[in-house]
């Protein structure tokens, strides 16, 4: 697999001259488990690394039914339009707690999808223990060594998906529907902490009146917004992304944000912080592979995980005995 | 250190006795990160484990200002009036984002702590690598064995500690003050949507009205509470911890919900879950103290973190390099 056709010299070559397939290849090769697939990605990535850094990364959340598809196909039409290149990552809550799979549409964004200058591709979460998304910083990355300057990573408001496209990301975009009074029900789990910039989406029609008062809303309590950043005060806009209104405004904000957060020195110090974790989630997870592969410790697994679920042993001594097990 | 008077069986025992300083002692064993401190920590735990899983377990959480220890103590001391043998830890997130610690006022709950049936100890959280007290849990258990019926856990609406403490407690509590418009906006981290009964406390004096206001507030808003729990709906009830008015209602509100968790056989699977999530979290941990306690990996750890931070090497090919330096 690993020749001169096929080898990661290769593929990357492709990647970089454009070639949509090498790079949806790349990414099926960072998202692999397998250990041969493995080391290609790594190669993949360590030849990626140099061109990587200068796209702007925006993650985009927003509870399901506040029009996040139709606001990331009207932004990246009109990015497109402007010469931007735009990759649209997501990160799939499918296989953690909530039901719903934001991949299940198969026909998503399908507009954009078509574009020349726009890639779309859903990125699957891996089930592994607690990890969200562990590779779609990996495809983030390869995306950008294959010329593109926007990269969206799109995620929906369950479990802890927001926390990872926060840290993986420079601008976190959250987008809420027009809504009465109790509008700040639907968004969860500290999102409103990590926002940098606040969209109050479906301003059009009879839902004007409501958005605009739900605007109010959120700048009312602004001080929700805990994100800190020297004289960044997080804007909350009105869009409309089914009329293709305010987008232009929106990615004004976005593209202030990160002058921001580059005048300020932090943009150079939270990527360095992402990368700094990002290493060590790896190192946890080829420890914890590692240890799931060895044949004592499978084999132990079932019944240390069922006395320590029973309350007859304890997680620490559990955790002991199963790691004397392993062949040294 | 480990002969018969100080070992772990001479401890337990005393322990078990009701004294006080053996029960201290354990704890600060579990909390050691010292090699030997461990392993008799281990020892203690496995004899503990027999002894545990009948008390309330219950966090405690609100943000600084709220008059948490007030209620804490209050609670306390009319739980101790009626027969209760109770344990206060605390997660102490000073290490974490924050500045401020809980555990400065050393004053603090000083009547309760006096209290021959109390047993107050703040719970330093170990500042490793993303780990939120890893430890508290097993102190809850020591003191579980040392005969104590309701053990509440406390913690400040800062970082994940709020999610820690929801993970090793059965019953989630949130205090909240009186507010007008935005009494929201304390309240972070998808707190909300851990929380199994909510309190309005200083609802006393000229906060009364505005308590209640808050209270009906909540209750519309009772969407953000997403814990499942079938039969289960969120109480938002009004207490003065000040005035020592409405504890007792409290109270009976997580006795209700402990029931509720009973009936279900929730209690059952939630502390199975928990004991599994803390075996990993235990395996997670042994691993990456052993693969920074390596001299080759202790030695290569700075460089690699450097190479890592500037961009210049991919975080998977860093771990790779770093684990591939071990000794065998």
């Amino acid at each position: 697999m690993s020749d001169a056709l096929t080898g990661p010299e290769a593929l990357f070559a492709r990647l970089r001259a454009g070639d949509r397939r090498a790079l949806a290849r790349a990414i099926t090769l960072v998202e692999s488990t397998r250990e041969d697939d493995r080391k290609l990605a790594e190669e993949l990535l360590e030849l990626a690394l140099p061109s990587t850094g200068q796209a702007l990364r925006v993650g985009v959340t927003g509870t399901p039914g506040v029009g996040k598809s139709t606001f990331i196909e009207a932004l990246g039409a009109r990015l497109c339009e402007r010469g931007e290149n735009v990759a649209v990552l997501a990160v799939d809550p499918s296989s953690a707690v909530s039901g719903g799979s934001i991949l299940g549409d198969k026909t998503r964004m399908d507009a954009l999808a078509r574009h020349p200058r726009a890639f779309v591709r859903p990125q699957p979460s891996a089930g592994a223990l607690g990890g969200t998304a562990p590779h779609t910083r990996d495809a983030m990355l390869l995306c950008e060594a294959a010329g593109f300057t926007v990269i969206l990573v799109e995620t929906v408001g369950v479990g802890q998906s927001e926390a990872a496209v926060a840290d993986m990301t420079d601008t976190f975009v959250l987008l809420v529907a027009p809504g009465g009074g109790d509008e700040l029900q639907g968004v969860k789990r500290g999102v409103l902490e990590l926002v940098d910039v606040l969209l109050v989406n479906k301003a059009d029609g009879e839902h004007l009146a409501e958005a605009e008062r739900t605007r109010a809303d959120y700048e009312r309590g602004s001080g929700m917004f805990l994100r800190p950043l020297p004289g960044w005060t997080v804007p909350v806009l009105l869009v409309s992304a089914r009329d293709r209104r305010g987008i232009d405004e929106a990615w004004r904000s976005v593209e202030a944000h990160r002058a921001a957060l580059e005048a300020s020195g932090a943009l150079a110090t939270r990527r360095a912080a992402q990368a700094e974790r990002a290493l060590w989630r790896a190192l946890e997870e080829e420890l914890l592979a590692a240890l799931r592969a060895d044949p004592a410790v499978r084999a132990a697994l079932p019944g240390a995980l069922d006395a320590v679920r029973r309350g007859a042993r304890s997680p620490a001594q559990a955790a002991r005995a199963l790691l004397a097990l392993r062949a040294r």
